[in-house]
């Protein structure tokens, strides 16, 4: 009788499922989605399902949000869902598709024109069916019909990408039995956990469209949260990593009571303090302090490296064409550029469908064009909230990164006064040590904390085995 | 008039090594020394000075060290002269030779019989004038005609590596006028100090035979200075790499009152954190924490692993000729092999003009083999004696060391009291921060500490560039 009432309930779903599809569909635009066959730079047919699309949210659907999803390559039907957001804000999730966790990625020996593509080894969608989002609107390729709609800020883009989560699950109703997982870095510690509460509370309450998603938690790769701990954990993790002395850090440490964050409000010798410190990593790379500083904003008195800038600034090609794999790779401002090659050429743009004159220059990161507010200062109190529910969270940190340092994400971490399930002890990848992980409880909740060793600001970009690895065990279950 | 006399002391002093050369040319073994055109493995002829030679030393001359010698491809006459010492101890200098400062090393795409060599960049020896001696007895070709000899300590070794740079210097009396500076990375921490600080006071005292030691000062790179003080820092050393939670940290700190080398003599509590954080450091690569572990004696139940290490102890040629470059760089005990397959070549034996019958097997480095007693445990109080005179001291940590951590370093550099005579700020190679450096004085004399970011234990092994561009700016007087 259970098992006819469920089987009922399930048709009842897809029937409900079929028809808002029909009801939406009678839109030409929310319903953009192409099956990509080919893409531009790569031999032959993708070994792999792609798909691209905008969906429609906001006032009138004026925001469309442009998606990449890739299904999982070992079974679509078990495999879980994840919805995958990007940093910033204003990154376009094609970084993370790339450099990240999808399937293919550029050919790093580059001779010019138009950069291939090659299969990549530990792509998460061997395991995971993910639909990688460009939000908030003005990212990558989504766009607005309004001046009005660009203008945007936490609450409004979490609540407009919840909306995309629904209409896109209407449109593939055969994911929504699915587990459903939201995930995404950096700037993502803001919305994901935004979003995760918006669908739990939803589904509890039986939001509309009553979808029933089948959420299950989420993962966040050194992920901002709380501007202040974040930003203060900065100078605490530089004294560990040796880029300011132990003199310094205990100076600054008394005269600044440990706030680093409002140094000038403080005392003056705080004030110089923290000026001296920001001269001593002025020149590190914040994203994984031990690779070079490659960015080319910085003016560094230094004949070569202006040199390399200037031909940088002037023909990218020509300059990426001079560069060897290995400097590529640890000089990922590099490796970004040929996402930029690649994504702004007539033919790419035509494969990926992306509507023609909704977007001018892509930008892997569109950093100062969103008209954007960040008005969540912290996601502390979601994550808190998210601690009393069913749900797990895996998050990770790579730990050479000073812009969101693992210093600071363990402190939010341990501000949620969890219960210690498993004790900090060393996860291996290939018999080496590739971190270092605790597990927290909170009756059904779960909570995966870990470390990558060696790993800058977006892990698996530095150490993609190992990331895999993690999410792989993760996702089935098991322990790191 | 004064000029005329100190000509008169020169052509005194060139006298007396002529003199005393002519002495000890009479013993046939003493004066061996032979320059080498060409290297087996090496194509053609060698574009450096390079001699190999022994010295005998000790009762009798029993104890026969083996030194290579590199002139400066700069200028010989003008450029410092460095006696290099390795650690271990027991470690060849021919590791510091080929990995670290010399002109040549291995090709690292190795397709099986003699490893071939090839010129490599950043050689020191492009400025400098290097003896690099196998020291202790028993390390490298060094050798002893008798049992006893074989049997060795701290003191006795320090004594005999005077004794060879006297001697030495008497067979080279040209480069008596040369600056004189000793050096060495590891355990030569130990002799280095004491050996220096024999030649200070024994030029002071006028030692015999008078020659005069034209002593600037020393060089160390992680160097071995307190045997409490360099293992008690491994503990904060790993919580500041986090590969120890704050929480054991903290509770470490309490229960050892910070002494974590008695922890058995100290609580229980204090004992079993020390183990839990034994344990959690039990698979870490000590030389550079974030390099896999590598060494083939540790037992790990991982079968990739153990197959890797079994096919590397049964049959080294065929194991190292599959792997590339980049795993022979990121596993510096696979590279290391190459010289331990080169050096047990015959005609390599030949060509170096080692004394048939001397040697059994060579071993890069002969840790087990020594009778060698460490009756030294800390050398502080020669590097405090040393900051009274007016030498010059360059002292370096590769700052991802947790075999000599830069913590400990650091320590014992402070417990000198020297005056801060220049604060911590980055030091640059190539527009990049290379690391950190602060700079001491005590009247005349002056210490620079640097940290070499991202480096290993022995750092030049990790970072070549930067550190041959660090010890040419300190040899030539500049700051870093």
């Amino acid at each position: 009788m259970a098992e006819a009432a469920a089987a009922q309930h399930q048709l009842l779903l897809a029937c409900t499922g079929l028809l808002l599809l029909l009801l939406v569909s009678s839109s030409s635009v929310a319903t953009a989605r192409s099956i990509i066959k080919t893409l531009p730079g790569f031999p032959g047919e993708l070994p792999f399902y792609l798909e691209t699309g905008y969906v429609g949210v906001g006032e009138n659907e004026s925001v469309q949000l442009f998606y990449y999803f890739v299904k999982s390559q070992r079974n679509p039907v078990l495999d879980p869902l994840v919805l995958w957001l990007t940093g910033g804000p204003g990154c376009s999730t094609l970084s993370a598709f790339f450099y990240e966790s999808g399937p293919v990625s550029f050919n790093l020996t580059y001779n010019g024109g138009l950069p291939t593509l090659e299969l990549k080894e530990y792509t998460w969608t061997e395991t995971l069916n993910i639909i990688y989002l460009d939000a908030p609107v003005g990212t990558g390729f989504s766009y607005s019909t309004t001046q009005e709609g660009y203008t945007t800020d936490d609450y409004k883009s979490a609540a407009q990408i919840y909306e995309f989560l629904k209409k896109w699950l209407i449109q593939h109703p055969e994911f929504l039995k699915n587990n459903l997982y939201i995930g995404g870095d950096s700037y993502s510690g803001i919305p994901v956990p935004m979003i995760v509460q918006d669908i739990y509370y939803d589904s509890e309450r039986g939001g509309s469209p009553r979808l029933n998603l089948n959420l299950q938690g989420y993962v966040l790769g050194n992920p901002v949260t709380d501007a202040y701990i974040d930003k203060n954990s900065r100078v605490p993790f530089a004294h560990r990593l040796t880029l300011i002395s132990d003199g310094l850090y205990e100076s600054a440490k008394a005269n600044c009571n440990g706030d680093y964050v409002n140094a000038n409000a403080s005392s003056e010798q705080c004030e110089s303090d923290v000026q001296e410190i920001e001269e001593l990593l002025r020149d590190i790379n914040i994203q994984q302090i031990l690779d070079p500083d490659c960015t080319f904003s910085s003016p560094i008195p230094n004949e070569e490296k202006s040199n390399l800038q200037r031909s940088l600034a002037e023909n990218p090609t020509d300059f990426l064409s001079q560069l060897g794999e290995e400097t590529m790779y640890f000089c990922h401002d590099y490796m970004y550029i040929l996402s930029e090659t690649w994504a702004n050429n007539r033919d790419v743009r035509e494969a990926l469908h992306v509507r023609e004159g909704t977007k001018g220059y892509w930008k892997r990161c569109n950093i100062s064009g969103l008209a954007y507010t960040e008005d969540v200062i912290s996601s502390v109190a979601y994550h808190r909230n998210l601690s009393k529910t069913g749900l797990r969270a895996l998050i990770y940190s790579g730990d050479h990164d000073m812009s969101v340092p693992h210093i600071g994400t363990q402190q939010w971490i341990d501000s949620l006064n969890l219960t210690l399930a498993d004790t900090w002890r060393a996860w291996y990848t290939e018999g080496q040590v590739a971190g270092y992980t605790k597990r927290y409880t909170n009756d059904d909740f779960a909570l995966t904390y870990a470390t990558v060793k060696g790993a800058g600001h977006v892990a698996p970009e530095y150490k993609p085995q190992q990331c895999y690895a993690m999410l792989k065990r993760w996702f089935a279950y098991y322990q790191l």
